[in-house]
């Protein structure tokens, strides 16, 4: 049983940005040289969260619509009192979506659908510099 | 340290049917010889998502009601204009409640609640054959 | 390759209770003897959940609000009849946030950012004792 620990970075527009990390993941499962296990994925910092999803243009206009109708930036948040940067809602979307994905891999390959892709969603309010870490597990 | 990998097959009704799934993930973890570790379950699909609940009939129905207040099947969705599906509330559905959910076991046994059962549940507006792998890992 | 079970038990207040339990997975994570590896944490019971935010009261009492307006407490819950506890919505409230959370931690320590707690969210409408699973696995 190995443990591999990778890092993910990569830059970010915030209000929703919604970013297909499917690739990089899948590349660094095989590169790992573990057959079989899981890797987690754990990101980083408290306004962004992740998720999987069909990555369809269309698809992901409903996602940041639901964010918008179910969890508003335009509403009162007293976090916007604490630190004044108007990221509540950030914060909010990210809790409820939460940090954390775990997707087993077989003979290398994760077992996500091909409709289905491992997104990160940030929900902060402008651009910004992510990373996501990856613990690959397994034999 | 074993990996032991499952799959779970079963059919599902759509429209937000909920099915207990606790007895086939206990019987994996008990049948793969691993004694103490975690069962990482993992929903192949993006109309579906998976949790835990008490599987109570009045609670269930509390469920679904909240996913029909808080995501609409009834409002409109850009992603019904890509494929026709009709489905698009049930992707976005699927993605916030998520497709992944580990468990640690002990002695072979979950660590669940006795009230509180593992649950897939179907988004999706039609029956569909559903799978669910197992990625078991421990020693 | 070890896996190392550890429990945190507290008590919890209920009505949204935000307990931040990451000084607790913290140490028991360096006591583990495991250098690299994952920890899945996950709540036994169906009223609490677990995820991370910012530690910082003004958020907390916006991560409240937002289940106050999303998933009420004073709106009809069929569970209120089969059980008479009227927690409802605290059932509802924790499969939606979900009972579990894996992550990665390297050099004994866990890869959270500075400004991302561990907590712990209390639904129900009551105080209770309280217990997390943790499952410490690595090399």
């Amino acid at each position: 049983m190995t443990v591999v620990t990778k890092e993910i970075a990569f830059q970010s527009r915030g209000n929703c940005d919604i970013i297909d990390i499917t690739p990089q993941v899948a590349k660094n499962v095989k590169e790992s040289g573990i057959g079989n296990g899981i890797v987690t994925l754990f990101v980083v910092g408290s306004t962004a969260g992740i998720t999987t999803i069909e990555y369809e243009p269309n698809l992901l206009s409903d996602f940041k619509a639901m964010w918008d109708r179910v969890i508003p930036q335009n509403i009162s948040y007293e976090h916007n009192r604490t630190w004044g940067e108007g990221n509540g809602h950030s914060h909010v979307r990210a809790s409820l979506l939460g940090a954390s994905l775990t997707i087993p891999f077989v003979n290398r390959r994760l077992t996500v659908g091909t409709w289905q892709q491992i997104v990160f969603v940030d929900f902060d309010n402008r651009p910004r510099s992510r990373k996501v870490t990856l613990q690959i597990m397994g034999e």
